[in-house]
C-alpha cells in the first residue's frame, strides 16, 4: 500500500501502512525515513514486560516497540522518546490509528537531556533499540536514517545512562546491540549499577557467529549471568525458524 | 591403568597413566586431586598458539594444558605455574616421562605473588583454567580438589591481573571459565588492558545453554569483540560433536 497523499488513514507522501502481524496492529512506515527491522520484533518478545509495567523506549522511531508490546502484553502505560520530529508524528498517527493513545504517549525529545515530562525512577523497563554503528566511518546520506543508524545524536553510555536513571530500584532495562559491542555494554551497564542478568544471541543459523545480541540488565542486581539457549533466525533451509515464526504471526504453531 | 605403588613410569599411590590422544602423549592423573576435563582440552585448542610463542599457563596443575600445547602446535617454551606441591611433582613427572624437559619447565609458587623465575613482560601467550567457583558455598573436602575448583587461593582478578604483568604488549591470554561470570571476565579484562577480542561458548547441544565460555584478550588492542559459531560438545544424539572428536583423536576426520 503505497500513498502518495494524506488518506483518511493519515499516510503522508513517501508513508507506507504496514501490517505488525501481531492482534491486528498496523505501523506507518516510510522508505526514507525508518522501518522496523527483525531486531525489533526479537526484542519486544525478549524483553521482560510484567502485567501494569509503566514502559519507557529511548529512541522509538517510528514507534515500533511500543505498539509491539502493546500487542505482546499488558503493560500499564507506555513512553516511546524520539528526537527526529517527523518520525514523532508518524509514530502518534500509528499509535491513534490502532486506538492506543490510552496506552502509548510518544514524547519528543533528547534522550541526552531527558524532558522534565520522564520522571527519573518512574518505570519498570526501560526499552531501546539503539543506533549500532558508532559516529564516524560511512554514514547514510540521508541524516534521518544516519541518525537512527549511528551513534551521532546519542552513544550506547548515554541510552544506558538515561535509562538507569529512569529506572526504579529493580528495574529492568532490555536492549538490543550488534556483539563486537559486548564488552562496551556489559561494562558500561555495570558501571551505570544495570547489572546484566540475562543474555541472548542472535545467529542467522546456529552454524555462524551471532550478528545481534538481547541483553537485559536490573538496576542494583547482584553480579550473575544468564546466557539463554543461542536464537536462530532461519533453520538452515532458508526458512524462518519456528521461535521467529512465531514471533511473525500469533497464529503459527510454537515449538 | 591403576598403579598401587611407584612403578617404573614414576607412579605414586593411586595415580594413573591416561592417553591425551594427541601424539603419544601421556599424562599422570590422580581421583584425589586433579584430573583435567574436557574445559582443559577446548581450552588448548581454542587458544592462539603461534609457532616460537613463550608460553605460561597460571595454575596448571598437573600440566595437562602445557603437555596439549606441546602436542598441537609448536611453542618456544611453556612455563606452567602452580601452587600445590604435590600437583607440581606429578606434573614435573608427566613432562619428564614425555621426554619434555626441554619445553616445558613447572614452577612451583603463588600467582598472586609471581616467583622471579617469571619475567614481568616475557610472554606472548598466557592460558589459564582457573577455578571457576566463587570461595563460599559447599566446598570439596578434599582440599586439594578445592583448591583447583574454588578461588579459595586466587580469584579470577587474580590470575588476570598475573596475566596482563607478564604478557608483553599486543600478546594473547587465554581462558575458560563459566558464562555466569562473563560480565566479571569482561571488566576485569578491560581494566586490567586485556581488551577482549574472540569469545566462544560452549554449549552441551546447541539447543541448551552454554556452559562454559573461551575467551581472548590481547594485551593494549582496541575495543572490538568476534564471537564465534558456538561451540557444541554433543551432536544430539549422544555422540560427540565432529569438532570435539578430532579434538580428542588427531586421526579423526576434520569436518
Amino acid at each position: 500500500m503505497h500513498i502518495g497523499n494524506k488518506t483518511s488513514e493519515g499516510l503522508g507522501p513517501g508513508e507506507e501502512l504496514e501490517d505488525l502481524q501481531r492482534c491486528g496492529l498496523k505501523i506507518i512506515q516510510s522508505s526514507d525515513t525508518f522501518r522496523f527491522g527483525i531486531d525489533s520484533v526479537l526484542l519486544a518478545h525478549f524483553a521482560p514486560l510484567r502485567k501494569g509495567d509503566r514502559v519507557l523506549d529511548l529512541g522509538t522511531g517510528n514507534g515500533v516497540l511500543p505498539l509491539l508490546l502493546a500487542g505482546i502484553g499488558e503493560p500499564g502505560l507506555i513512553h516511546g522518546l524520539e528526537i527526529q520530529a517527523r518520525l514523532v508524528d508518524m509514530a502518534r498517527r500509528s499509535v491513534a490509528l490502532n486506538g492506543l493513545n490510552h496506552l502509548i504517549t510518544i514524547i519528543e525529545g533528547d534522550l541526552c537531556f531527558p524532558p522534565p515530562s520522564l520522571v527519573a525512577g518512574g518505570y519498570d523497563l526501560v526499552i531501546s533499540n539503539p543506533p549500532y554503528l558508532e559516529a564516524g566511518g560511512k554514514v547514510s546520506l540521508q541524516m534521518e536514517v544516519a541518525i537512527a543508524r549511528h551513534e551521532i545524536l546519542c552513544t550506547l553510555a548515554d541510552v544506558l545512562g538515561t535509562g538507569a536513571q529512569m529506572l526504579r530500584n529493580r528495574g529492568r532495562m532490555a536492549l538490543i546491540h550488534r556483539p563486537g559491542r559486548l564488552v562496551d555494554l556489559m561494562t558500561i551497564m555495570r558501571s551505570e549499577g544495570l547489572e546484566p542478568k540475562t543474555l541472548r544471541f542472535i545467529h542467522p543459523t546456529l552454524k555462524g557467529k551471532p550478528t545481534m545480541v538481547m541483553v537485559v540488565g536490573v538496576k542494583g542486581a547482584r553480579p550473575h549471568l544468564n546466557i539463554l539457549p543461542p536464537l536462530a533466525i532461519y533453520d538452515g533451509v532458508g526458512n524462518y525458524s519456528p521461535e521467529v515464526l512465531a514471533y511473525y504471526n500469533e497464529q503459527a504453531p510454537m515449538e
